[in-house]
């Protein structure tokens, strides 16, 4: 059994979180694009920025930071990564799908643009995720590794992606399902970005083929653990610790884990999970502080 | 001033056509996906396959042709240009958007699969379109070509491509445009693609810097002139003909060419198009039927 990471630690990981958020920030700020209509430009910048851990392309850096390598070598790789979740939310959140009026404390996309122009800067967001893979592969000897990655990318995003996962979603509403098919979502719509975040961090980093399998296997149960707590804690939150709707998926009779765990059985699912994922870089031959830090993150996090 | 071409080459050029077209349409059935939930994959080869011209694709194909290149060097860049068109009219389409009930003679994606199936098909066929560029960029040789064909396919459905130009649609329904405003929506909502059809099949077949210029200016033209001859079908033509409702853009208020220039000035403005395209095909040294045919088919077809 790992040792739980220390205050010390804690405090330097929270200094990190910090930091890189602000990069990643930065980042998008600057990859947006500064010409075309006002309007959609608004909608994307507003989803873009009206806030989110910015965990996924953290993940990337730190993978990349794990394997050597700095943050000008794959900040925007990581910024495609939240490109394409943050379309995914905004479509996601339209009234034909999941109708939702709130998202990260703030009123929705379409609830301050309109439906039209929700879905075109959520298609926006994901072209723009794609061109930013483009022009990243520009750069001299990165073309090959651009091209993985953008392989990556569409895979985690399609229909055996989470493209597929809200599919999935939307046809469970109301019905009973069995662990094995709550899985599967979760693994679709919110474990294939997170895997494919771990996975094109290290491709950028020129990752080799066994430490590609670890980071996978790492990145498969963080991704499963970070969804059960992303459940618990809509069953357990308010909606202004949330930003968003506390309770929205009992409410519409989304099938979840502590649904079918008890809370108590998600609780300690997820802990399982993370232990899984830290065993896992012990073979890594790495320093691994970081990523053992962020997955203890993702499950005791308390919103 | 250009010869028209004879009755033989039409002949020809039909055959060509309908070749191209049942390549196309072969390998855009096997690029569908086999796995992931059937909702979504049976809306995508719905919309796929409900028919069309394969214009862009086939756009691709002959340029590569022109350029000694065969059709398995660009068969996949081809197709992802048609993912791209395909999502778009689907998420046009769209209740929120056009609101538009038939399309190539079938009823829309939409009414047959549900709005929320619907915007998910579009982002899955956007997204397909970009794992198959990457697909292709995976055989040796390719990364680079990938990477740029990557980009240029992203720059042309973004806000400043067709993105960008249904937005401006969008907002100039009901009102009264001018002549340059009219060219600006149709260069972002169709010129874009088409250009982006005649680049990426140059750049797939390593077309020189010149090339490049003189084909960019050879599609810019086609581009205009094709969308003019749109609407004026539009006008002229029943909905059994088109596929779509006759009609429909006055009828919604949609600023057209022939509405600004009149049917007579329109039309004659695509064939001074026409004329533009042909002649920037002078200097590229290459056998240019091909090129020239196909400008010819754009914009003296029937429907």
């Amino acid at each position: 059994m790992k040792m739980l990471i220390t205050e010390m630690n804690n405090i330097d990981l929270d200094r990190y979180l910090t930091e890189k958020k602000e990069l990643v920030n930065l980042a998008l700020h600057n990859l947006q694009p500064v010409s075309g209509p006002e309007a959609v430009r608004a909608a994307m910048n507003y989803s873009l920025e009206a806030g989110g851990k910015r965990l996924r392309p953290i993940l990337a850096l730190a993978v990349a930071e794990t394997l050597g390598y700095g943050e000008e070598d794959v900040i925007n790789v990581a910024c495609a990564l939240e490109l394409v979740h943050t379309y995914s939310l905004i479509h996601d959140d339209l009234p034909a799908m999941d109708d939702s009026d709130l998202r990260r404390g703030k009123p929705t996309c379409h609830r301050v643009y309109g439906d039209a122009i929700a879905v075109l800067a959520g298609d926006a967001l994901l072209t723009l995720a794609f061109e930013v893979v483009a022009g990243y592969g520009m750069k001299p000897g990165r073309a090959e590794k651009a091209v993985r990655i953008g392989a990556e990318l569409g895979r985690a995003a399609g229909v055996t992606g989470m493209i597929g996962g809200q599919v999935l979603d939307l046809e469970a509403e109301g019905r009973e399902l069995t662990l094995p098919e709550i899985e599967t979502i979760s693994v679709m719509k919110t474990g294939a970005l997170l895997k494919a975040s771990v996975i094109c961090g290290a491709i950028a980093a020129d990752a080799g083929e066994k430490e590609l399998v670890l980071l996978s296997r790492y990145a498969t149960n963080i991704g499963t653990a970070f969804q059960i707590v992303d459940d618990l804690l809509d069953v357990e939150s308010s909606t202004e610790d949330l930003g968003k709707p506390a309770g929205a998926d009992q409410e519409r009779f989304k099938p979840t884990f502590p649904a079918v765990l008890g809370p108590e059985g998600a609780r300690s699912k997820a802990e399982a999970l993370y232990h899984e994922a830290i065993e896992t870089l012990d073979d890594l031959g790495r320093p691994v502080e970081l990523l053992t830090g962020l997955a203890h993150k993702l499950v005791y996090r308390i919103k």
